[in-house]
């Protein structure tokens, strides 16, 4: 799922996605890339569960699913404190220097 | 980046140095693959921006920088109501639900 989002064509399309549902021909209009490349990318999208595609006769239709990302929020959470704690330091020291003005 | 923690293996260095800086040679222990190939997966890492490699004669240490992840927060952190989103409708729908009982 992380290498489906690794790739900032992908993430443009989970953006366009974001304005509601769109049709594959209409998602791939502003790449300069060809229909089946960006089909190779929905793909990806779907098989990492962040995009839905309904058939209607020759229509497809994506959507948005954005629950896997909760997983790389959780992940990227357990990290949280790692930066918190550079700047709790960094805080800790620009209030000593502070007080001993 | 989200290139680097793709990788399970790459997570499992990152996670080891949660618990403090480490030599490359410990990083690479658990693993059952040559340290050539952990180096490799530490040279992503540190491409990434999230691992230093400190190198005092032939020791090597490694510290988590996880200050690039905030990256990712962020970018997820926009698709966070889409699946809130979600929750509010079923939870409206249950709301209603109970009191049509």
């Amino acid at each position: 799922m992380l290498a489906a989002i690794s790739d900032p064509t992908r993430r443009a399309i989970l953006d366009r996605l974001t304005h509601g549902p769109a049709r594959v021909t209409d998602v791939a209009e502003p790449f300069e890339m060809s229909l089946a490349a960006v089909s190779k990318h929905v793909r990806m999208l779907e098989r990492a569960g962040l995009a839905r595609r309904a058939r209607r006769g020759r229509e497809h239709t994506l959507t948005l699913d954005a629950r896997p990302l909760r997983q790389v929020v959780r992940w990227t959470s357990r990290y949280e404190r790692f930066w918190n704690e550079r700047l709790d330091r960094l805080e800790a020291f620009l209030a000593q220097k502070e007080q001993g003005k």
